[in-house]
């Protein structure tokens, strides 16, 4: 059995961003940018008026003849001399031979004629070609998380299509007899199957939008079936349950007749013991205890990770930080313990129900505690590292 | 003219939950909960296993006869007596006479009995009936975020469909005939429209998933019809750009004229001044400025905060939090600024690009530095409160 820091280190090797395909640029919402993206036109692609107000040649006149007007979107190039002005609009073109721009507050006009209350500065108003951004300048780096902001100011640049890192396709398989789905009916003995909507439901808040569901029955013949058949068609399978030392745990037997090779199994932690974690070639396999609070622990310290960093996210693991417990957190385990948490303004409460089959505290929890296998207490009063979970 | 404060005060008068729709359980990731859910069940609904090994009724005995076996999902009631034990599997049924389960690495069997080497204690590896939730008791209350771990609770219990908050129609009215969409070239004095596809996607990231938006012409007369189609079809209209004092400026005129009552107009914040806000019965419109910074800002700061109030989230402003500057902030403009910056461990660097043109810099930063309006220079060292944007 390997510590968690070997786990996560052996999860690291892994750690290797997808293959790149091109999007176009709105479908890329909090994808990864795979290229460096140069600007193809300058920003603004043009001399422009960041005020409603009037162009001119900065000069101190006693007023200025007012010759014409240009709107936003106007392409005409208006001549006009020392003493002269046109009204012009925010974002429209400012004339070439103009250099600033009089907020029209700080104006009158009588007859024509434009008089200057207060004469701005020589420039004012007015917002160079490429300001903001040159021809073949760097506009976002390979590496960047396009929010909406970034693809804002793409879409903005012109630019239609990205590189980003391919999603991988991934997998859950659900194991367990006794598991009925939602809108069945119990019988004595039988319990609702949550991990699959809860898993798919993880992955789909780090963006993995696509994932395929496959309920397996309890036999070897079955399960060997299924891992082969999903192994070919993900990138990534998780597979919930049957991965313990029962007699009718059959997912370590099929996952080695399939030749997925097992990278480790076992974790000397709590929730999550029996996590197993392998791959085939270039699929990758995690299978996850059956245990609801087991398996999602495992999720977000393992798998989270994992896809996120396919996606070519550069802090691909949950933000660890620190707080200070309220009370006692003890662990007669001797192995890492995650527990299920409140942290607010820097005061972290464990929260009651950290058993591995109970999901509730999961629910209302913001953080996991990370108590490490060689602590057996932290007393109310020190600091406690944790991960925040969202 | 008024303070961002009264700005956010004025909203906050506004910020009342949606009306209350049922939905299935699986639909509703990141949505909040309208109703108190009471368990429909006993979770675990039987007495169950929670290791892999043997069903007994506790009692220190040289060996135990084994009499049957009970795997997960099997709903039949095994009568054992002292003496004796069942073969059991984790999330399985425990006979009702018996008390514990000893795990299987703890016993050794031979010609059909059962020999432990450690004794558990009594009631060990059991999960009694109920012990994580009864029938009738709170599951989640009303208020609750549903993330994954909540709707896999949920379904856990068998819970089909919850009552949320629903979620308010959008739409987007874009003005301003400089703009082009992407894929159209672009003539001189033209820009592209990126207001549209960055409010777009920053309502997609707060759960807004239907987003009309409307193209409009520079003129009172289409865009008066516009707002009045829009006004009646949605419940929450954005309009981009139109609405300061130049010549073809005519959104508050057609919001007049639509009869859309006006709640403020103007902020004193840089960027973001023109920002105009009001309502019509229950259909409310935020008019933001059309430079890309200012009507990201104000989205920000105004339009998420209201729309995830309508969404029933109890904390729906971004997260204020302090930072120090890593060098002098200065405000020479008498108005409340929000600086795009990078906050990392506790230090905000302000970026370069600050111009409410400039996306750039929204882009890279993950934060807004809040500097009052009364409030000339932040020192390198001091502390600046900012919103955190991701």
């Amino acid at each position: 059995m390997i510590s968690v820091s070997e786990a996560i280190q052996h999860i690291e090797n892994y750690c290797i961003p997808s293959i790149i395909i091109e999007k176009p640029i709105e479908k890329t919402l909090n994808s990864v940018l795979a290229e460096d993206i140069l600007s193809p036109i300058n920003m603004p692609p043009f001399k422009q008026s960041s005020m409603d107000g009037y162009a001119f040649i900065h000069a101190e006149n006693e007023s200025y003849k007012i010759i014409g007007e240009i709107q936003a979107g106007n392409s005409e190039d208006i001549l006009l001399k020392e003493g002269e002005a046109v009204r012009i609009f925010t974002g429209a073109r400012v004339p070439n031979i103009a250099d600033t721009v009089v907020m029209q507050e700080h104006t009158k006009t009588k007859d024509g004629f434009l008089f200057i209350d207060k004469l701005p500065n020589k420039f004012a108003n007015v917002r160079p070609l490429g300001e903001q951004i040159k021809v073949g300048e760097i506009a976002l780096e390979k590496g960047t998380k396009l929010n909406e902001a970034a693809i804002g100011f793409l879409v903005g640049l012109g630019i239609l299509k990205v590189k980003v890192y391919k999603q991988p396709k991934v997998s859950i398989l659900i194991t367990g007899n006794e598991l009925k789905q939602l809108g069945e009916e119990l019988k004595e003995g039988e319990v609702y199957d949550s991990n699959s909507i809860t898993l798919k439901l993880a992955l789909q808040q780090i963006g993995i939008k696509k994932v395929r569901i496959v309920k397996i029955k309890d036999t070897f013949k079955a399960t060997k079936k299924a891992v082969k058949k999903q192994i070919e068609k993900s990138d990534v399978v998780l597979i919930s349950g049957g991965i313990s030392v029962g007699d009718y745990d059959f997912v370590k037997k099929a996952l080695e007749e399939n030749e997925v090779k097992e990278v480790f199994y076992k974790v000397n932690q709590k929730p999550g013991k029996p996590l197993w974690f392998g791959h085939k070639d270039d699929t990758f396999v995690f299978a996850l205890p059956g245990n609801p609070a087991s398996s999602l622990s495992c999720f977000y310290m393992y798998v989270l990770p994992f896809i996120k960093a396919k996606l070519g996210h550069l802090k691909y693991h949950l933000p660890k930080l620190k707080a200070v417990v309220n009370e006692d957190v003890v662990n007669v385990h001797g192995k890492t313990l995650f527990l299920k948490a409140e942290v607010h303004n820097g005061i972290a409460k464990q929260l009651k129900g950290q058993a591995s089959s109970m999901l509730k505290s999961f629910a209302t929890s913001n953080s996991l505690l990370l108590l490490p296998e060689d602590k057996e207490i932290v007393k109310k009063g020190e600091e406690i590292t944790y991960v925040k979970l969202n």
